[in-house]
């Protein structure tokens, strides 16, 4: 499946790598594509882009015109702002997987919320795109645990939030394929308000773990 | 152990009998002692305190006497309020374990929080009591999971938030005679903001598990 990932970051590279691991045909959206690609040293991303050569840098308009399946993998400070420019036009029809958090940091650490309580990043990117099918998930663990959440002793549990049931389902395959088996489907959109401010625990979990690989398991 | 708990509710009633069980000394504290007893029906506080003899049923004030270790198991809306009108100088030196969360339900369902982010009713609570330990806990799970953890299939986690180590250990004694098995020290009463937080998510997962029985199993 064409999967057209927004961001060059730590989770945008991570999710790409997999999924090209995956047979899925991968396409890199950046805000400056060549300013990106000029960029040198070990963990820049060329030298990723080097090892993974099947996968496409483009700026972030002709990545989404390439996939039916959208991620927003930017900063959660910024993703508003670059889905906005992006424009609702090129992504209407689309679905877009929503990872990112609202995280202020300009306070220090630990961040607060942008965004929390009576609305939410995921509800914001929805707003702003009327014609597509967000879906909130993926944003509560660490990248690597993103994509293999094997790597801890058990498996945790996902959350999925959105307003169409065939997107959150289409989204929960992906899911599947990569290896997680309690994904909970929260309800509407307006659940991503609660999968965001797990956040607010999940920062202070890493500082008293000493990690940042855990992950929420829900029992029942 | 001598403990007074405030709050003659759900949480209030469930702590307190299961603190019996363990042979405690339990007080428990109402704000019109004689109102609340003067209550028919099956499922009046009146009838509770016939079953359990052993519990004295005084107003908050002498409640908080009796004991060295406090209870707020009142309504989040009111804890404030009914602290305060206990008194720092009544409270000084004791530990008083906050159970309560600060759910709004002016709006509707789902509640939101009236105090989040950047504070939280744990440290509301601190500040207005400058010389009790506050250790924020079982706030994250319903009453019957928080005297019987055993009723899920496996084990969750409970977070304990604090500024005082000495408290926090006591309350985890107290937490692991009750059968808790995995409590996370999560920091200090700023992490309260985390797991008060958490309650966001918490009431979206009832709505879509369809039950008040799950927990939080922090797996790493």
């Amino acid at each position: 499946m064409p999967l057209a990932v927004l961001g060059t970051g730590v989770v945008g590279r991570t999710l790409s790598a997999r999924w090209v691991e995956l047979g899925h045909d991968v396409v890199i959206g950046a805000r400056d594509p060549v300013a990106t690609l000029a960029r040198r040293g070990d963990e820049s991303f060329a030298s990723w882009a080097q090892r993974h050569p099947s996968v496409d840098i483009l700026d972030h308009a002709s990545a989404v015109s390439r996939a039916p399946m959208v991620v927003n993998a930017t900063n959660g400070a910024a993703s508003l702002a670059v889905l906005r420019e992006v424009g609702p036009e090129r992504l209407a029809g689309k679905v877009l997987i929503d990872v990112a958090n609202p995280l202020d940091f300009s306070g220090g650490m630990p961040p607060t919320l942008s965004v929390k309580d009576t609305d939410s990043l995921g509800e914001q990117l929805q707003r702003a795109l009327p014609d597509t099918r967000v879906v909130k998930t993926l944003n509560t663990v660490t990248a690597d645990l993103m994509v293999h959440p094997d790597l801890l002793s058990e498996a945790g549990s996902l959350f999925v939030s959105g307003n169409d049931d065939d997107a959150k389902g289409a989204v929960t395959d992906l899911l599947t394929s990569m290896g997680h088996r309690d994904i909970i489907d929260v309800g509407d959109l307006s659940t991503a308000r609660g999968t965001e401010m797990v956040l607010a625990l999940w920062v202070r979990l890493m500082t008293a773990l000493g990690t940042s690989h855990f992950n929420f398991k829900v029992v029942r």
